[in-house]
C-alpha cells in the first residue's frame, strides 16, 4: 500500500500506478479529503517496495498483509473516518445508511402473477428490494433447479417479470448468479447481483460478476470461516467494484445428535465483520434456520446483532412453493418481522447516542 | 408414559409407581389440574407396557421416543398449558417469568475486596444474580485454577465471600461445580448449581448435583447439538429435580481460515430449544464471544432470539483480572447491555401481544 | 427408474425415452448382459410413472429416493454385477483396477524445465499420471494464482508444457479447471480435467466439464458431507459422463485448540463411499495434511483404507515451489511410498482372497 | 524447566525442588542417562525464573510455552533420544514397543459366559488385551448404561467376572472410569483405567485416576482438538504418572448432508500427535465408524497411519449384544484384521529401516 503525499501530483501518481502495473500487478487507488492511497492488487512479492518509496510525491511504503485489504478498515482509515461504512445506492434504497433495508420474494419464481402478488405483498410489508431466484443452486440434480433450469428462454422471460415487477412496486430487484455464462443475460436485467453461498469459493466467476459494475450480494459459504469469506470479497474490489453487500446465511452445523435448525445461524459473525471491514452485512434468517417458526425472533436476534438489512424468503402460500415452503413467512408474517426489527435498531441508536 | 384417568385414586396410582419400581426403573409424577402423568426413567425396554395398561385407573400407555422426554412440551402437554414454560424461583428472582434475568460477576473470585466491589456494581447496573468461579476448568493444567486449584480452604472461604456478599446485595449466587468431590460443600452455600460445558457430558456429576434438590444451571457442551443437550439435561430431571436453566455459550466454530470469535453463538439454538422444552434457557455472550467489543451487540441479539436472561462477565477492571479478561465488561458497560435488553424485551412482548 | 423385460425391443426403449422427454426431463440407459434400465434425470415429480408402468417392453418402474442414483450401486445392481467397480481406462492406465494408481507432479506449473524434470523423477518413482497446476485456486487474491493468473497465453504455453511432458515419459496428464470460461482450453491439452474442492458446488462448471467426454477427478469439497459429495457427481453423470474419478482430500478441522493438520483426512469416506457407488475413489494426502513430514504415513493408511490411488504433490526442491512447498515430497519419497503402497495393496488382496 | 548440570549433587536437587513447592506448584522430575530436568507443574507465572538460575547445580533455565509440556517431546529431548517413545508395561504387554497391540471384547459386560466366552474368542483371534464395559456413558438416561446403571453389587461382579476370564485367558484387562466416585472400586480389579471420550475434559477424575498409579488410556473427546486432547493428557502426567496411552476414537462430523460413519475417523492425528509427545496412541475404529463392514479397513488404515494398536469392540453374536451391536466384529472377523494389521506393520517397518 503507498500513501501519496498531500500534495502529490496526478503525474506523481500516475508514476506509481505505472511501475505496478509493469510488475504485472493492478492499482486500486482511494482518495480522500486530505490523503490518497494506492492499494496493490496480485502477487506482492514481485513488487520493488525499497524503489516505490523513493518515487517522488510517495509519503510512505506499508505492508499490510491481511488478505482482504481492499476492503478492510486497516486499509481505508487513511482516507475515512474510523467508523464509517459504505452506503450503496441501489435506486432510492441506501444499504449500509442508518435505517436497515428488508430483501423478500419468492425462493424461487415459478409465473409471472406469483411474483407480482409476491411483490405487492412485501411492498406493503415494508420491504425495500424484491428477490426472486431463477437459478437455483441444488444439491440434487434431481431437483427443481429454478426457471433457469428448463431453458434460457424461460430464464429470461423469468428475468423480465422480475424486472417489471420490481418497476411496478418500486423496488430493486435481485437474483442470484450461479455461473459465468449466465452474468450477461442476468446484468441486462436486475440491479443487484447476488452469488449464493456454493458459489463463494468461485473466483472466475466473483471476478466476471464484479466487472458488470453492479453492487454484488455475496453470501457467506457455509464451510468458510470470517478471514475467507473477507477474501473472497477481496476478489470482487480487486476488479475496483467495492460495491459490496456481505450477507451471513448460517454455516455448518456442529455438533453430535440431531440439530433443530439447517444451519447455525453465526450473528457474532456480523459485529466481528462489522470491526474489519467498511462494507455493509446483511443476514438471511430464512436459509439459516430452515424454519418459518424460527424466522420472526432470528430475524430481530440479526438486527440487534447490528446488521444493515435482512433477506427473508416470502410467499402468499407458503405450502404452495415449488422450493423451500418450510421455511417462507407470509406477507402478513413480513410485516410483524419488519416493525419489530425497525423497533429494534431505534433502541440501538438511542442506547449508542446517549452513551 | 403412563396417563392416568381424572378420577384415578391414589392407590392406584401407586400401585402404577409400584409395578415400574419392581421392573428396575424410576417414576416421574407430574400432576396437572385434571390429569396426572407417570413418565418412566430408565429402560423402558424392560417394562411391560401391554400389562401397565390394563392396570386400574390407567386412561392410557404412550410411548415417547425423544430422550429427553421428562423435559419436553410433547410429556408435560397433559398436565400444563401448551406455551407454558417452568418458572424457577430463587430467592427474590424468577427465572423464565415475564422479564429477563441478568447474572454476572466475576470469571474468577480472587478476594474477598474484588467480589464484594463487583457485586455492588452489578447491582447497582441491574443484574440480579451473582456469579464468580472458585473451580475453573482450564485447558491447561499449567493455568490458574481459580482458588478452588490452591486447596480446599481457599475453596471454602472464596465460597463464604461469595454467599456474604450475595446477602449483602440481595441476590442469590452461583458458581460452577466441576466434580462429584465439590458438590457437598459448594452446594452449602450456594443457591443456584453450574455445570460447565466441560461436563456436560459427566453424567455422574449431573445426578450427583440434581440430587442436592437446588436450581442447576447446565451450560451447553461447545461440541453437543441441541438433542445431545437436552437428552444431558435429562439427566437431571431424571433424579426428580426440573429446577434446571440451560445456558447456550457458543459452539466450536467451522470454518477454513481465521475466525474472529472465541466460539460460535448458535443463537438459533434459543428459540428452537423452546420448541423443544418447557425449561428456560438463558446465553453466554462472554463465552461465545470472547471478545468485549462485541459483548453489547451479542447480548442484544440474545434476548431479541427469545433467551431467559444473560450471563454476562463483569469485572471493575478487566484488565487486571487474572482470567478471562479480554472478555469481561464494567459494570457501566453491564448497564447499557441491561437497559438496551429489558428494552428490546419490551419491543417483543408489545409486537407478540399485537399479533 | 424403469426396468425393461429382458426380450424389450429398441422401439420399445425408445418409445419409453420419448415419453421421458416429452415431460422435459433425461434419459440415462445402462444395458447389462441380460437387462436394460432406464435412469431418469431431472425432477422426477412431472413424471407420470403409473402409465410409464404400462407401457410395452416395461418389466417394473422403482423410484430411487437417493439423489446419486445414477451412480449407486442400488441403480447398477440390475446391470452389473453387485461388487463390480468402474473401471476407467486413460491412454496405458486403468484408474478403479486391480492396481492403485499414482498421480503425482507439481502444485504449480512454474517452468517448462521445471515440468519436465519433475515429470522425469516421478516416472522413475513409478507414478502413473502427471498433474500440474495451471489455473491455481487460492484464498487470496493476492497470492500467485499459477500461469494461468498472468493471462491466457501464459495459461495455454503451461499446457502444452504439460502435455508434451505426459508424451515424453508416456504419462496421461491432468489439470484443474476453475472456471467455465477454461473449459475448452484445457480440455485440448488434458487427459483428465479435475475439479477442485472449492468448485465442487460448481453445478454449472460441472455440467460443462462433463460434456467434454473426458474422465472428470471430482475432489470433495472441505466443508461437504457423503450424500453431498456423490450428489454432485451425479451432475456429471447426469450429463451422459460417467468417468468420474472421486478424490477424498480433507475436510474442515473441527475441535478446540489448535490441530496439527491443514484439514482432517476423512479416510472413513473411503470405503464407506465404495459402499454406495461404483465409482473409483482415490485421496490427496498432500492437501488434506499440509505437511510433508505425514505423507508417508498418510498415503499409506489411505492405501489400506481401499483407496483405488493417490494423488501426491511432488517437486525436486520442495523449498523453492512457489505454491505449496510445505506439503511437496521429493521424487525419492515418492518412490519409497509407492513402493509401500503397493505392499500394502498386496496384503489387503491377499487377505480378502482368503476369507 | 530447569535443566541440572550433570555433576549437580541430590541435594542441590532437592534445593531445586523446594523452591518450586515453596511458590505453590509442583515438580516433575526427569533423569536422564547424563542429565536430569525440573519440570514445573502448575501456575508458571508464580515462579522467579531468574533467582532459579542462579540456584547451585542449575545448568538452564528455559520456558515451554506448550500446555503440554510434560508428555512433550520437546521436554523429553533432554533426558532420552530423540525418537524414543515411552513403552508402557502392563503385565506380559508392551504398549507402544516393536509391536501393535490389540484390545478388543464387548461394548459391555452383560454375563460371566458373556465376557468368558469373548475373551476366549479374542485370546485365539491375537488379541492381547481384554476390554469390557461396565460403566457406560450413555446420550440417553432412558437406554441401558451397562451393569454400573443396575448398582453398585452388579458393578463389582462384572469386575470381578472381567479380572477372572483376564487371569484364564492371560489378558491383562481395561475398563472405563465414568465418575469420580468409581474410580477406587475399579482400580482393585482392573490393570489400565479407561476414561471415554465424553469424560476426557474431566479434569478432576483425570488427577483421581491417574493417581491409583496404573496405565491411563485416555480416548480424544469428538470436540477436541490434538491441542486441547494433549493438554488434558497433560493433568494426568502433572498428577506424576506418564504412563498414559492416547485413543483416537473419532471426532464430530462436519459437511451438509448426510454422512455414513458415525464419527470422522481422524487419522491424522495418528502421526501429528506422535511428532508432538512420546506417549504410544492407539486407535478405536470401532466407534469411529460405528460400522461393522468398514472396520477392517480402518483398521488397517489406523496401523499403516502409525498406531501403537487398536481397540475393537468383539462379540461372538454382534446381533445379540445390548449396546452397539452395529459396530463390533466376531472374533474370527478379529483375526483376520490382526492378520492383516500385522502384515502392515512388517511393511513399513521394512521401508523405514531400507530408508
Amino acid at each position: 500500500m503507498i500513501i501519496m503525499k498531500p500534495d502529490a501530483t496526478e503525474e506523481e501518481l500516475t508514476n506509481v500506478i505505472n511501475e505496478i502495473k509493469k510488475n504485472g500487478l493492478r492499482a486500486d487507488v482511494s482518495r480522500g479529503e486530505h490523503l490518497t492511497i494506492v492499494g496493490l492488487v496480485g502477487d506482492e512479492r514481485k513488487v520493488p517496495f525499497s524503489r516505490l518509496a523513493l518515487f517522488p510525491g510517495v509519503k510512505e511504503v506499508l505492508r499490510i498483509e491481511i488478505p482482504y485489504k481492499l476492503i478492510s478498515r486497516e486499509y481505508s482509515k487513511y482516507v475515512v473516518e474510523k467508523d464509517a461504512s459504505r452506503v450503496i445506492n441501489v435506486k432510492n434504497v441506501c444499504i449500509g445508511g442508518e435505517e436497515p433495508v428488508f430483501i423478500a420474494g419468492p425462493c424461487a419464481i415459478e409465473s409471472k402473477q406469483q411474483v407480482f402478488r409476491i411483490a405487492e405483498g412485501i411492498k406493503a410489508a415494508g420491504a425495500h428490494i424484491l428477490r426472486g431466484g431463477i437459478f437455483k443452486p441444488r444439491s440434487s440434480v434431481h431437483s427443481f433447479q429454478g426457471l433457469g433450469g428448463i431453458g434460457w428462454e424461460e430464464a429470461e422471460e423469468a428475468l423480465l417479470w422480475l424486472k417489471e415487477a420490481g418497476e411496478k412496486f418500486e423496488m430493486p430487484v435481485i437474483t442470484e448468479v450461479r455461473g459465468e455464462s449466465q452474468v450477461a443475460m442476468i446484468a441486462e436485467y436486475v440491479d443487484i447481483l447476488q452469488i449464493g453461498a456454493r458459489n463463494m469459493y468461485d473466483q472466475d466467476l466473483l471476478a466476471r460478476v464484479a466487472r458488470k459494475n453492479k453492487p454484488v450480494l455475496l453470501k457467506r459459504h457455509f464451510g468458510a470461516g470470517i478471514e475467507e469469506f473477507l477474501s473472497f470479497a477481496e476478489y470482487i474490489a480487486a476488479e475496483g467494484n467495492k460495491d459490496i453487500i456481505l450477507c451471513e446465511r448460517g454455516i455448518i452445523p456442529v455438533g453430535k445428535g440431531k440439530n433443530y435448525t439447517r444451519y447455525t445461524f453465526d450473528l457474532g459473525a456480523v459485529p466481528a465483520i462489522q470491526k474489519e471491514t467498511f462494507l455493509p452485512i446483511i443476514a438471511d434468517p430464512s436459509h439459516a434456520t430452515g424454519r418459518r417458526d424460527l424466522i420472526f425472533n432470528m430475524s430481530c436476534a440479526a438486527i440487534a446483532a447490528g446488521a444493515s438489512g435482512l433477506m427473508i424468503e416470502t410467499h402468499y402460500s407458503p405450502a404452495e412453493a415449488l422450493v423451500d415452503g418450510q421455511q417462507m413467512v407470509t406477507p402478513e408474517e413480513l410485516k410483524d418481522i419488519i416493525d419489530a426489527c425497525k423497533k429494534i435498531h431505534q433502541t440501538l441508536v438511542s442506547v449508542k447516542k446517549k452513551s
